[in-house]
C-alpha cells in the first residue's frame, strides 16, 4: 500500500481551462475587447509542452512556470490584442494560474485522504504557484513538492524519483493520481504506483482524449472522492 | 509587513529535549538500562552543530539530519551502554525527532498565523523528517521548506534567501520566528525580517541562554499565541 499520494495538479485537481476562460474573459469584457478566451485559454497551454521541451533541450536556462508561461502570454498578447496590457495587469494575468478553481470533489477529496496519506502536489507548477493555490482554494496538502524544487520538469524521472526521496519512501510506497496517462506511465517507469483520476471536462470534447478505464494503472478513479472511497478513507 | 512567516522547528516550535529525554527514559526503562535521559538528550543535541560543521567543511558529505543524528547516536550508543540495541530499534530511536512534540501553543498559534499568512518551517530538520513531525502532531504548515531543498544547513544565507525565492517574495516580505538569537541574526543580515520567540524551558537554566527582549529583532514573543496576537491574526 502506499505511504504518500502525489497529486499532478493542471487538469487533475483544478480546472485550469475553465479558471483561465473566466479570467481572460472578464479581463476583455473589462477592457472592451472581443476575443475567444476558450481559444485563448487552449493556446496558453498548448505553448506550454513546447516552452519546457525548450528548457529541456537546453535551448531555454531553467525558467519556472511563471517564466514560461509569461514568455507564452507575450505571444499571445499581440495574437489576441492584448499589447497595450500595462506590466502591472500582464503580471496579474500570468499569476491566474495562481488562481485556478478545484474540480468540485477535490478539496473534500483531499481532506478525506489526509487522514490516511500525506498528501502533496507532484506538479510542474513552482513553489510559489502552488502554495499560493492552496491558499486561495483551501487544498489540504502536507507539503508542497515542485518540478522547480529538482530543476527537471516532469515526465523527467528526477521529479519522481525526488519526490519519493524528500519523503524517504522507496518509490513504491509513493502513489502519482493524475489525469494525464502519459504522467503516470512515466512514474510507473520509476516504480511508483499509479491512480488514473478521470477528468471529461479538462479538454474539449472535440480532442478525443482517452479517458478510457486502463488496467496498466493500480487504481483508476472518477473522481478523487471515488479515490478515497477505494483506498478506504 | 511580512507575506509569509517561517519558522525554526527544533526548540521553537517542538521541545525537543522533552520529547526525546522521554524517549529515552521509555526505551531504557524497557531495556532495564539505567542512565540519565536528560544527559543523553542534551548530548545528542550537542553532537548536531559539529556534525553540521564537518558536513559545511566537506569533511563529510551532504547528510541530512537523520543521517547526523544517526552518527551521533551510534556514539551515543557506547557511552550510554546501548550498544546492544538492534538496527531496527536503533533506527526507531533515531526517528525520535521525527516524533518531538510541539509546545502547547504551538499549533493553536500556528492556526491563527495560517489564516494571515503563508506559514511553513524553515529547518535544518529534513524535509520527510518535517513533514511526519507534522503528520504526527497537527502542525498546519501550508508547505515544508527544509536547509535539505538547499544543500546548505542555517545559518548559510542560501537557506534565508532560498525560502524567500521559492515562496517568490523579496525577503523583507518574509519573517524568520526563532528561539534562537544567532538564527535570527543570520536572517537578519539577509534582509528577512525576524521575531524573537522566548523558550524558557527549551534548555536547562544551568546554561544560562539569553532569553532577553531584543530591539534588533522586528517582533519579540512570549508564544506563538502572542506573535499572533501581535500580529492581530
Amino acid at each position: 500500500m502506499p505511504q504518500a499520494l502525489i497529486f499532478d495538479v493542471f487538469g487533475t485537481v483544478v480546472d485550469w481551462r475553465g479558471s483561465i476562460t473566466r479570467e481572460i474573459r472578464s479581463l476583455a469584457n473589462n477592457k472592451g475587447i472581443h476575443l475567444n478566451a476558450g481559444q485563448f485559454a487552449n493556446d496558453w497551454r498548448s505553448g506550454y509542452q513546447p516552452a519546457m521541451n525548450r528548457v529541456r533541450q537546453g535551448d531555454l536556462p531553467w525558467l519556472n512556470i511563471d517564466g514560461l508561461h509569461r514568455i507564452i502570454l507575450d505571444d499571445l498578447k499581440k495574437k489576441y490584442g492584448l499589447e497595450h496590457l500595462s506590466e502591472a495587469e500582464t503580471d496579474v494575468l500570468n499569476r491566474s494560474w495562481h488562481r485556478l478553481k478545484p474540480w468540485p470533489d477535490s478539496v473534500r477529496g483531499l481532506r478525506r485522504l489526509k487522514k490516511g496519506y500525506t498528501i502533496s502536489p507532484l506538479s510542474n507548477g513552482n513553489f510559489s504557484l502552488l502554495n499560493n493555490m492552496a491558499k486561495n482554494s483551501g487544498l489540504p496538502w502536507d507539503c508542497i513538492i515542485s518540478a522547480e524544487l529538482f530543476g527537471h520538469y516532469k515526465p523527467d524521472p528526477e521529479t519522481y524519483l525526488g519526490a519519493a526521496k524528500l519523503l524517504d519512501l522507496p518509490p513504491e510506497e509513493v502513489m502519482l493520481c493524475a489525469a494525464h496517462k502519459d504522467d503516470l506511465l512515466a512514474a510507473q517507469a520509476c516504480g511508483l504506483r499509479t491512480a488514473f483520476i478521470k477528468r471529461p471536462k479538462e479538454f474539449p470534447p472535440s480532442m478525443n482524449i482517452d479517458l478510457s478505464t486502463d488496467a496498466r494503472f493500480d487504481l483508476n478513479a472518477e473522481s478523487i472522492i471515488d479515490l478515497a472511497n477505494q483506498l478506504n478513507v
